[in-house]
């Protein structure tokens, strides 16, 4: 299976291409397949170039984006011109649209009203959170999915409407499945030499992929094949072995960011979090946060950009911020200490640091990160150095993963 | 040209693709056209097919990814095996890649021997950060460019080595400039229609794209041409008529998100902000704090993601939160307020809502979200509804801009 994502504002970077990665990991959970994207521009060449060539390789393509109602987007043309089929006006969609538009007060225009022409014979896919509806197209054992490019729409249209459908269509359709091992504390090179005798014995029909994350390797194992049961059956075998060959640098066989790894040891331990943020600004919080059924285990979060807020609502001592600075092992102590009596919580993280591009120095350069993680019984601090030509938004990223880390490996002792 | 981003983990969505979005801007900014991007797996196939197909269109290739030392890379071998070169020694790689496993006190495995091979003819073009090279081949008037996947080491080369390589091979490329007005209180469809007579009088060198973000409509004005000055005047001119026919729904000609744009007004009205924040989870600080220069107006940020946070640490009412609940108008009024003192600023933003995929009621469903920024002068409260369907992630997103966007409007009145 092949997507084809469209839109100039991808080309130009304007956008970043989440649809892409929804796609791809809806498929991959399905057991589909998808081999290729291709990104092109609102161009009416380059959508039937696309899609002339997508057809060549595989029968289903996914395009997502040209459906709107304004004059850049031309899909709906192509797809007619290709398929040879006329613009017809579906009355389901137009009762849609005109339903839309009568909720928020206001008329249909023309152009609203086009959004509910279709290619004739297409089967209309409702979008119930907007105005364009999905398209399915089917000729000669081919499949063309039209869906719409805003993410909340066409996520909702994949799950809902599109994947029963492949999976209706596709009942024998070959398996892929995988199941990945998150690594800390080694190198991807050194993880590589420690696994070479591993990889020399996987058969064929499994491969094993490293996934560098900040702070961690993911490892994934995939294996395909026709027999989804057998395929099962081995790759537990072979995901057993590979366990055993990572040995202690391995720390989740669970297939979840560090916010839900962390989630779920906070859950067992039945602990409580909150942080206190300085360079990386909320972003800890938001990661935490960002795990439904976080408000279980998360408090909240003081982000203390300034040093008024870390003095006057941390507690942060003067001395230590005016002799020290605020980016030093005493300043992110302070905060962290403080946060666990300030939220009533059993951990604290805090960070402080320098994430640019102004305001390093000769000591301190851009990169340098303190954090600090309280428990009740221990205070561990850890100053990092993400590079000066890491660039702000990569340095907070690596600070915020950097702390979550380190908060796991803290609430890991108290399981032990 | 074309940019191939290679790696099994884009196409199963465990990674979004931000390469492409990053590669996008700058070969924008520099007048490159990128015309299409093509993503595939980690197999020697698919990236052979690939190149093909892309030099049959073009005749410059940005490839990232494949270029690790790990085994799932093989973009080197495919590339020697299509172009007929030996894989050979680079010196300058091995003592850089050596020096790297020195300063960490390690020494080089067979595998990172392996790091500097390179095909043979190519233009090594130093990774700084990393101990993958990038590759830059040419042959009978094609260039293929080779990067690594890492984002922050791709971005530096593509930055400091392949953009300025291109400009000086490319003297006289094709101009594409554009300009971005970002409108609000409209509809897609809505301004739409405003907006086709001034659509009917554009020149066929100019294209009109609307990209919706969350309250926001961006219209971006594009123009392609050879003369590079004469487009700039007419550019001018269009947009001039532009803002003239969006009238008082633009808010910015600037081509910033919203974070940088209300840091810019906060600038100019030499104010301060802090944001007690519930739903939301910090996100609104985490996007205030990713503008570089954001400390000289954002002092902090109050997440208080429990009841007991909000009424201890933020003074919100026990009366409040027990008769109207922690969504409710009177309780962001409460957090919005007691921040303003809390943490001394001129603006401080709140938000209560509920951003599921539990929690949700009859009365307040999943997705119901109150805001209050409050000022020296002027308490203003909003509920909005993001949709029970929309997702977790959405709604706090969606959430965080509009609270981005009536603090903007606040700071508005005040410049008035």
């Amino acid at each position: 299976m092949i997507l084809i994502n469209i839109g100039d504002e991808l080309l130009i970077g304007q956008v970043v291409n989440t649809n892409a990665a929804f796609v791809g990991r809806q498929f991959s959970a399905a057991g589909f397949e998808l081999t290729e994207v291709i990104t092109i521009g609102d161009s009416g060449d380059a959508i039937r170039a696309a899609l002339e060539e997508a057809f060549r390789k595989t029968d289903t393509v996914i395009m997502t984006g040209g459906l709107g109602p304004t004059k850049d987007d031309i899909t709906k043309k192509v797809v007619c011109d290709l398929f040879r089929r006329e613009l017809v006006m579906d009355e389901g969609v137009l009762k849609h649209v005109t339903e839309i538009f009568a909720a928020r007060g206001m008329s249909l225009t023309d152009t609203n009203r086009e959004q509910a022409l279709v290619p004739a014979g297409c089967t209309v896919l409702p979008n119930m959170l907007g105005t364009a509806p999905g398209l399915w197209l089917e000729e000669e054992g081919k499949v063309l999915v039209m869906l719409p490019g805003v993410p909340f729409e066409m996520e909702r249209l994949l799950n809902e409407e599109v994947l029963p459908r492949l999976k209706k269509r596709d009942t024998q359709h070959h398996a892929i499945i995988y199941k990945v091992l998150q690594c800390t504390n080694i190198t991807e090179s050194g993880l590589s030499d420690l696994l070479e005798p591993y990889e020399q014995q996987l058969p064929s029909e499994f491969k094993l992929a490293y996934l560098p994350v900040p702070g961690i390797i993911r490892l994934r194992l995939t294996a395909q094949g026709d027999d989804k049961e057998r395929l099962a059956i081995q790759l537990d075998e072979q995901f057993a072995k590979l366990k055993e060959a990572v040995g202690t640098y391995a720390f989740t066989d669970e297939d979840l960011p560090m916010e839900a790894v962390v989630g779920q040891l906070l859950v067992r331990v039945n602990g409580k979090v909150a942080t206190a943020e300085s360079c990386t600004g909320g972003r800890i919080a938001n990661l935490i946060t960002s795990v439904p059924g976080s408000s279980r285990y998360f408090e909240g979060a003081m982000v203390s950009y300034s040093n008024e807020v870390k003095r006057d609502l941390l507690n942060v001592r003067e001395d230590n911020l005016k002799r020290r600075g605020a980016v030093s092992e005493e300043v992110v102590s302070d905060m962290a200490l403080n946060t666990m009596g300030l939220f009533d919580v059993d951990y604290a993280v805090a960070t402080s640091g320098i994430a640019g591009p102004d305001g390093g120095t000769e000591q301190k350069p851009v990169g340098t990160v303190w954090i600090a993680v309280a428990t009740p019984v221990r205070l561990t601090t850890h100053e990092f150095h993400f590079g000066s030509r890491t660039g702000r938004a990569q340095i907070v990223e690596r600070a915020a993963h950097a702390a979550l880390n380190m908060l796991r490996i803290e609430i890991e002792k108290d399981l032990k």
